[in-house]
């Protein structure tokens, strides 16, 4: 048997996290951050983090250049100020002002003028998808170049260009927020955006906005599990944050790596390193009870962060939680991730999905029925839901079955919704029912 | 490799366990009890189990009205005598002597005269079949009502009626009847069907019939296991049994709730909650040779009495089997599910697949080869069955091979039959050929 | 990811096991030894192992008629001089001298006149296959015959003909040859072929031909294992081998029964009776990724000598390669198993899967990563293949980073091919790069 999706039917009554127009919410502050121009390390970093600290106490932490964390070192800080290529007429072809993909992120800087031959070999474009600006990054090998549409390379006539990136590399520190909210326990949930791409909506504005505002709600919830929220430049800034925390991982136990939930496709769940997860599970169960067919992938070392946090040495119980997989749309590192690419809806649907695994996470016990032998006279404790006979009273009636069937001290709530095939959500709230009315122990 | 399917391949030579025409006994003890008006408690069941009496020695227990079992409180008893609705004009348009579905099952007594519009409230149809009478109870809430063709209802004028059902819920006693047959061992098999339903011939006049004859047959065999027989109302009746059986269960090695199998549909087999036990293999695998498409389900805690037994404080293993799966066939719970609806063939087949099945249980042991290094050769010991190539002498010459091979002591004749994929009653045969030329150890 | 099979993948560099030209090497000795009249025992299979004694250091064993070998008792020994039937013309229309097959393989001798209605008992044909002589013997039971084409028998006048068989059954010996390759270590590696087929092209004058030539290869090898070529009759030879070396088993770590792997069949591998040895393993996986449709069983008591090796008293971790699956080819057992049937592009391929196999047995190893925190930055350590975004470039980054993913200690080369779906030899190359640069431990 399988249920409708109703996301919301994983909100537990009371909680604040029906927050109506929580994806226009994130869309704004999608929006907001979208023009900053972010790259692995610099001020387009920290003007967004100071952006999500409006919203949430967040710490911005900083890791000098050259800083050696495990098998990398921490790279110059980048500043960009202006970059353009100006044809003989004096006119900008190329610039920078008007789309920040335009110069490779992370340039060395230049000041020269070449023929368009030369030049050539410092542009990058996508002849597959010839009206869209590529996104391309240079952080550890010094190079300088631009971004561009491959329609409007070619329509450019032979002859000089003067190619300019008012930028520079300088010693500096690489930049990356954390936000820690306390539960009842130490045992933590690391809940983890990259922070490090410029101008592209989906990936990964839309990570950053939508773990700001759950951790705003989070913030002013009792919870069981301490949770940390980190944004941090991708690769580098995960390594950073584990050389820095290596004691502090131990404490996690549940993670998700949160990118590209802005657009319209998957869902989409990778499962961790150890692949059987108590995320992995839950993340699963979710996904298949949210949308009819969501992508369930193993985990594999390519990615985003989770590759750091499954890296063997650490080996933490971290998914990836998308809605298209990585690189298989075609907006994918292009300017076309913009702002018409992503929708509220998209943002509101990937919120509760994330919210109902960490329900799971933090809602699921081991019910332990007051009476063993023989079925529950649901009728005499005012427990029947009625037999009309119609799909939704008798999956109402089968949930509570269910619950009580196996509720032998032997079966989570997570175990029996995944054995029922019956949302956790639903199985929650059939459990503390069956708890009031005395048939489960509270 | 798999075989066409050939119950009788089962019956060990020398049984009597195919009894020419056992289709058409069950059939006639069917047709013999599918005009009593059987409920919860009450003359019904009490006079079907006497007509079971004249085949087996069937013990009646009684359990008087208000008993606490478990969750359950025993009701008062049944007793209907005579139930009607009679138009303005003196006639009955509804009436329990033509069909005893015609009144709520249970129902409180009743006479009173009503405008058509106010008894509706007290009338059931199925409009989707509106030619078929409705089979509905009320056994634990006082209530009355009727059960009709939604045609008839829709066909009455407006006017007064009376209505009258004369009946009476007394104190007195819920019954059963249990039949016993000690084997060689006092570890027990169950079988049990409900006895609670009125004129329903699949559900279950048929799966008491069964049950019936087969004790009949099994009584006068010597047996490995103990046979324990249940005929007991659904629900109360097999709660009412293991709350005065607690400490017997313990016996309990393998066990069928055995109901609806004079139709065409299936075989079915429902797991036990277990969902691993002896019983679910070898119920499994006899269907999957005794059908092209057998339906087996795991369990679930909706169905029939395997919901008592296999409650978390039991948890015994006890599977269900049937024809078609219980609630999807139009007939059920219907006037349709009458005489015509069920067939001696049908019945025949279903008491094969479950004596196959308990040949398993009985016949199933450990075989141990005299030589087990290198392959036997067959020829020299009389064994092989020939090279002519036909499909039949390669299926027993590689049955021959799969014995000889899987007899280290490690293997079951069932884990034998399941990994040949061979039917356990070939593989039994050939164990017993291989034991009398010296192969196997006797 | 799956890649193209490309089965020179697995070479190991510096390896002899390219030999250009393989296949027809192979095929030009198995043509060699094609005519040779072979039986169970006799002149036919000692002329086969001398021939093979010219490439390879083979020890010829006998085994004297009368022996017993567990259940089996060697045959007299065979010789085979001339067959025919002779019409009333006293022409030849049976001639053994045209086709070994001709006479039924160790026949007892005859020397008769009968007419044609008698004579055609002791003649077999095909006639679903008419224009094809059947292959058929009697080793064991004394009997005398002739196999010939079904349009051939039908197209002969009745009347009397003269039927003679010049052959002898004597006291003499089964001979079989084995081949020793001592490696590192004692733990043997088994590779067999039956030899007891007379003019069979690839029943099995290919699986001798083949192993005769990558002993040849081996025996120029340094290997961890050592290796063990056993070219032994069908059945009885394989147990007369097992009795006489019982305790020697216990040193054979992983094995390969070798037989029909001339047609452009299959591949097929049958796994051996544990079903999960490293044999299993090792062969699926090089299957999976030298073809596209590759046919992997699991254990049947019927086949070649994988019967013996994975009788109980043994189960040896012995397997079966072959192309098309044993018996079900037109050609099987008739003579147009020739030596049009077999091609030398087809012995090569198996050649090269039989190659990998042995690759992953002696090459795995389980690598430990000298950093296993956070990823490695493989551009610093002039490992990264270069973004340029193609299908190769990506494989080869990826299967690095499985490598360095799953190089915790807990997993062997196979374990991470299984895991990331890439081919064992890419897994094993991108490891000796990793070793190189430290790192992998070396």
């Amino acid at each position: 048997m399988r249920f409708p999706p109703d996301l919301r039917d994983s909100a537990v009554p009371g909680s604040d996290r029906e927050a109506p127009g929580i994806g226009e919410a994130i869309y704004r502050l999608l929006a907001e951050i979208f023009p900053i121009c972010r790259s692995v390390a610099g001020e387009g970093v920290r003007e967004t983090l100071r952006r999500l600290q409006r919203e949430i106490d967040l710490t911005i932490h900083e890791v000098p250049s050259g800083t050696q964390v495990f098998d990398w070192t921490i790279p110059p800080e980048w500043t960009i100020r202006d970059a353009y290529i100006r044809n003989e007429a004096g006119e900008r072809v190329v610039d920078f002002r008007d789309c920040n993909l335009h110069v490779l992120n992370h340039s060395a800087p230049i000041r020269t003028v070449l023929p368009l031959s030369e030049l050539k070999q410092h542009i990058f474009t996508l002849p597959d998808q010839p009206d869209r600006i590529p996104y391309r990054k240079s952080a550890y090998d010094e190079a300088w170049g631009f971004c561009m549409a491959h329609d409007r390379l070619i329509a450019l006539p032979d002859g000089l260009y003067e190619a300019v990136i008012d930028s520079s590399l300088t010693v500096g520190s690489l930049s990356y927020g954390e936000y820690y909210h306390a539960g009842t326990s130490e045992d933590e949930v690391l809940l983890s955006a990259h922070i490090c791409h410029p101008s592209l909506a989906n990936d990964n504005c839309s990570g950053l906005a939508l773990l700001t505002l759950l951790a705003k709600a989070i913030s002013r919830r009792k919870t069981r599990y301490s949770y940390r929220f980190l944004f941090a430049p991708g690769t580098i800034g995960a390594i950073a944050w584990l050389a820095r925390n290596e004691e502090q991982t131990a404490r996690i136990r549940h993670g998700l790596v949160v990118s590209c939930v802005g657009d319209g496709g998957g869902p989409t769940y990778k499962r961790s390193r150890r692949g059987d997860a108590f995320i992995d599970r839950a993340a699963s169960h979710v996904l298949r009870h949210a949308a009819p067919a969501p992508v369930l992938l193993d985990f594999s070392p390519y990615g985003y962060d989770e590759r750091q946090f499954c890296s063997p040495g650490f080996n933490l119980p971290v998914g990836l939680f998308q809605r298209s997989v990585y690189g298989s749309f075609p907006e994918y590192h292009t300017s076309a991730d913009n702002l018409d690419f992503v929708r509220p809806s998209h943002l509101a649907e990937s919120y509760a999905m994330i919210e109902s695994i960490l329900d799971v996470i933090e809602q699921d016990f081991t019910p332990l029925g007051t009476l063993l032998k023989g079925e529950r006279q649901l009728g005499r404790h005012g427990l029947y839901a009625g037999g009309d006979g119609s799909p939704a009273t008798q999956a109402a009636n089968l949930a509570m079955l269910w619950v009580l069937n196996l509720a032998d001290g032997h079966h989570t709530l997570l175990d029996i919704a995944e054995r029922a095939d019956v949302p956790f959500a639903q199985v929650l709230a059939v459990a503390r029912r069956l708890q009031s009315h005395g048939l489960l122990q509270a």
